[in-house]
């Protein structure tokens, strides 16, 4: 059988880890030279497949693949793009098949969230539905941790110790100061429609009172009267309350909080940020000196303080992919199986990619207190172990030395495509 | 001579380093039993002392003095408040004998920035002015590096790692995806007055084209026009464009951006947020999609991501406190004082409390480029060695194993003081 080369892609929203992926489907290929001869990287996600830009990842240096395990954002360009249905927008399906064909790729691993596994899906149907033979295999991906079938997501794990980091440390500063200074601190986390950045915040809390006292999720309907009771009981108990609040955080008839008020001079509608709006909401109710904060895209870039577990694991299922496709395992993504909690051991499984899309694993109900403001035990057992181990980037002049690679293209051996 | 007690405080806004400090004056006060019994720390700052709530450190482990070298937030809590002069509230410092007679106190350690030493060089008087033997020395300590006569302010250095680190990963996020997704991120940092803190993701900066494009600081008039142009020739150039706005910025007249526009669904006007006012700017001017974070507390917390240098610093600075003390310097703060660039060389040196007090160092013109909108070679030649080397705390489940002293208290000899 002769060797041919693999697409490899990253997809929608980066994270700490997704070079790690990136790096274990490279190292691995390179080990099954009689199967896989190149390893062409997608400039920007399934876009360089169909735009022909396609880097050639064996012109980078063995150092720079290796650096990819500890260096954040997408190293060959993300993007968010969703592949339509092969009935809605064949005219796409027919240029990625001409564009395998002049490449000799027939492997392809998309390394995603739940709507990049749509697309992963999509592309695996090209053999059965255009007769193209290719092997398709999902990488998955995502810091929102709400892909179904794997216990957890790669990329999650860094942020819940990013987030579990900046409360604890934000709380000991308030704490130290409360007593003539700021009462009240309130930190915005990303998770549009799941409470699990916000919940992961939760292992900061301790039985010396550090990290939050309350944690507000888009699972829970926000109500005014309890929500600023807890924060008035918090401050007289302790002298100072630490919140966090996760982006997606609603009221009962689905208006989020962010969306449910700010409005600059001229009158229109201002930009996000869930974080001001409840911390006004404590100024005008309680009368307490607030302070606020926004990660935003700090959280998701935070390399710097990534958690072992997750990279291990994320570089995991970057090889475990190439290994399924060199087994012949066509359209199934590699999971996380978490086999024992304490100590926690997991193993690699794979689902199938036709029931992975499209999925969005909520968080279950018993991970939130009877008040709908904390994490239970439950949710701790199940979160501890994602923010294990610390993985240090290398330093030079008291910075990250982030790898960015040569990202050599590969010629282009067919006309511009305008079916974008 | 017989061992008399030593005062220790903490003083303003907490940074990631200033426990190093304490630190070194707990450390170095054990040095000389003969000259210094114990050493007492005020509870939240002066008031510790106003209101008799002495804690004694010597009942603290050796290993939890120590970790205080890599523990933010003020161990023993820190206060925002202000001693008047002694004419305009004498009973006061008479308070204040009054309690250091009590406790055998005649050393006065008092950790703080500019106000701060201003409290130093009051109590530094008493001797003076009201007969009491009291030897006095300002610890310096300041995020915002704004003191007078040193080099740089601990404090500073792990702020200003904190914001390089993150702006340079939180721009390569957006560089990895600005093909679909967001073209332009924003990130608030501290600096009311200085852009010191801003100045300083400049670091981040480098040929590759990471880091800021622009930077906002409070030194110069906002331009909403110049600013508007540099954004959208930046992302037509690259693609996208990352910024860092301190929280000073402000336009000619003095209105801060943070004042100028928000109000919420009543009416009133918003709580800060320079970011989201301007984010909206850029949104409005020029239809580019974007995202916004603030770091707030989290970047004067940030003890995980601490730099050596820094905490180096911080300690050397406490145990020198004490030296100059044992000598019986009266009336000075130690400093730093740069002897070399390049290499990095320092030593310590002091400055006259009376000189230090209430003077705020403003950064100089020729450390902001001609278009005002990023830093020079010369600021960057300053600022290079201040976030140099990592020195990371110890970790235990994947999160940082931060101190929490026991704080046993000194049992009260006088009345309770109403006079504060």
């Amino acid at each position: 059988m002769p060797a041919y080369n693999a697409f490899y892609a990253q997809s929608g929203g980066v994270t700490p880890v997704i070079n790690a992926s990136a790096a274990g489907v490279i190292q691995t290929a390179a080990k099954y030279p009689e199967q896989i001869n190149k390893v062409y990287a997608g400039e920007d996600g399934i876009l360089g497949a169909l735009y022909e830009e396609l880097i050639d990842t064996s012109l980078e240096s063995e150092k720079d693949i290796e650096a990819l395990k500890r260096t954040p954002s997408g190293a060959f360009g993300s993007c968010r793009y969703k592949l339509k249905s092969i009935e809605e927008h064949k005219a796409q399906y027919e240029r990625l098949i001409e564009v395998f064909k002049a490449h000799d790729i027939r492997y392809f691993f998309y390394n995603g969230g739940g709507d990049s596994q749509d697309t992963s899906y999509k592309v695996s149907q090209l053999s059965e539905q255009m007769g193209y033979p290719i092997t398709c295999v999902g990488v998955p991906k995502t810091i929102d941790n709400d892909l179904p079938f794997t216990d957890c997501s790669p990329g999650f794990g860094s942020v819940a110790k990013y987030v579990a980091v900046s409360i604890l440390e934000a709380s000991m500063d308030v704490a130290s100061m409360s007593s003539t200074s700021t009462k009240v601190f309130v930190m915005e986390v990303m998770g549009r429609h799941a409470g699990w950045i916000a919940a992961a915040s939760g292992l900061a809390a301790d039985e010396r009172g550090l990290g939050p006292d309350l944690i507000l999720f888009p699972e829970v309907d926000f109500d005014r009267e309890a929500f600023l009771a807890k924060v008035d009981a918090t401050v007289k108990a302790k002298g100072q309350c630490s919140i966090v609040v996760s982006e997606g955080a609603k009221y009962a008839d689905g208006t989020f909080l962010a969306d449910s008020g700010t409005k600059d001079a001229f009158g229109h509608s201002q930009l996000g940020g869930v974080a001001p709006v409840v911390t006004q909401m404590i100024k005008e109710g309680l009368g307490l000196k607030c302070h606020w904060a926004v990660c935003d895209y700090l959280q998701r870039a935070a390399r710097h303080i990534g958690s072992k577990t997750d990279m291990e694991q994320a570089y995991a299922l970057g090889a475990e992919a190439v290994e399924l496709a060199i087994k012949g395992t066509n359209a199934v993504m590699p999971t996380i199986v978490r086999t024992n909690d304490k100590p926690y051991e997991w193993k690699l499984g794979h689902a199938a990619l036709a029931e992975v899309a499209n999925i969005e694993e909520k968080m279950p109900h018993d991970y939130i207190t009877e008040d709908g403001m904390f994490i239970t035990e439950k949710c701790r057992t199940y979160l501890a172990p994602l923010i294990q181990g610390e993985d240090y980037p290398e330093y030079e002049k008291g910075l990250p030395k982030y790898v960015v690679l040569k990202k050599h293209k590969v010629d282009k051996k067919l006309d511009p495509f305008e079916g974008v």
